[in-house]
């Protein structure tokens, strides 16, 4: 992935980059598991500042391109209007604790934020599925980069019922 | 993480696991970004045939529990009564383009489904808070089994409004 000139890699990132109060925390590279980059999101939004802070539904078309490995994974995703997105917010650094989204020292937990900036910065959206050609998934709703690298897509779980049957001592839907 | 005797890792899966007109890929180790769990979950099921297909707003409390680094960042989560929890189906093969849910060799493909069989077995679940004490996240609403590592907690995108000023450009809110 290419960055702006202006960004700082998470590993470089500095005490001196927070924000007043804010609070980071020094940890060992990440090694749990691996992700492994379905294909990568087109938006209309090349730097961060012009990205939108929440997608709208009638937001513009992004694209979610897949690799072409992929393509025929997303048989039978057109029957659903909704659909959740999950990408890797590849430019966010990872170690913040506490964060001061409005620079004014008054401080939130990060996982009380849906900031880019956490430990596993996973953007999740649920966008407005409009057409599927050559692997290629045209939907609006998005808010992130251009060149977002995408992880998942699944059928919004409202619309969603499991395919398989019951399992046994599982009890009906309400 | 332990496994079962009977679950056979996403490495080791062979074409003779699959269900008819499955279809798997040879896909390289995953190596594009590494995840970093944040703790663990507990839940009732301890056996994958127990766990629901979907879990209930009304289902039996679960509890998140966070390593104590990020015990701070919960700060806030309280104001929330739905938050979304994303976790790692660490026993899950990540190989499958179609699937075959009922074994009926009718096939979809794997993002047109919610099962935890896909290329980053990522579950996200949406979750009633019920408390938070000493660092633990306790909620009802899951599905996952006992043991399952926690990637990132956000509170619901319907609930949240972002904390930061709008952006240049950026238009008012519909």
């Amino acid at each position: 992935m290419s960055h702006d000139a202006n960004d700082v890699p998470a590993s470089e990132s500095a005490a001196t980059d927070l924000r007043r109060n804010e609070r980071a925390v020094k940890l060992p590279p990440a090694s749990d598991a691996a992700l492994r980059f379905i294909g990568v999101i087109r938006t209309p939004w090349v730097h961060r500042d012009a990205c939108p802070r929440q997608g709208r539904p009638d937001g513009p078309e992004c694209r979610l391109v897949l690799d072409p490995v992929w393509h025929d994974a997303l048989q039978g995703l057109e029957e659903y209007p909704m659909i959740e997105v999950l990408y890797w917010l590849d430019r966010s650094r990872r170690d913040l604790v506490l964060q001061s989204p409005k620079s004014d020292g008054r401080t939130v937990g990060t996982f009380a934020l849906r900031s880019p900036v956490r430990p596993n910065p996973i953007g999740t959206s649920l966008v407005r599925l409009v057409r599927i050609e050559n692997g290629t998934v045209v939907v609006r709703g998005l808010d992130c980069l251009d060149g977002t690298p995408l992880v998942d897509i699944k059928p919004d779980r409202c619309a969603f019922s499991p395919k398989a049957p019951p399992k046994s001592g599982e009890g009906e839907a309400p």
